[in-house]
């Protein structure tokens, strides 16, 4: 089904999609490394040790099918690829800031809780 | 481990931390709901339907404990239990518009590709 009929259909809002759309687990992490200038997968699997190169492959992969990412492959030996935001990701971004923000007052508040 | 301790030793940024406070299945759903008045656990039910009591009360009493939410026991007969947002919760809604903004760009996005 196509994505227009199938938010009328489930009664999408605009929200619901957005929190799909980074809620895979290393999603916002990608984002965030790839804003930091981390272009290509060997850099963010530095990063990010946690993931592996299969499930990080899969998310950059749903990353770019969203529109949030943009690939670029650089026809050399070794072949060289690299991501980059796109202006939706650029914008999603702007929101992440905003929610780091959030989450400094969020962890002042527990650390507050726990004394 | 208290929390101070945990985001240090985690290296937890503030934007990873605020992730994991609203990743819950449904808390988005319910934060924005309680913000929209309906206060009651009833009310909320009958606005989400998939969610069933117990996943429910779970996810309420998580966000009550991370301080996004407050609860307010009334001693009626029946008993009457209202849930509000906090200043901190306040704060979520306002990132949460943000999301719901970038939310409809990345909508567009996905009908346009569609067709």
């Amino acid at each position: 089904m196509k994505t227009k009929e199938r938010a009328i259909e489930e009664k999408i809002c605009p929200l619901e999609f957005a929190v799909n759309a980074i809620s895979g687990k290393w999603k916002v992490p990608i984002v965030w490394r790839i804003n930091e200038g981390e272009k290509r997968p060997s850099e963010i699997l530095r990063g990010i040790t946690k993931v592996d190169r299969r499930v990080l492959n899969q998310q950059l992969k749903e990353l770019e099918q969203a529109g949030i990412l943009q690939k670029a492959s650089f026809n050399e030996l070794p072949p060289r690829v690299e991501y980059s935001l796109t202006p939706l990701g650029d914008k999603l971004v702007e929101v992440l800031w905003k929610l780091n923000a959030w989450g400094e007052t969020l962890l002042e508040t527990s650390i507050k809780k726990d004394k």
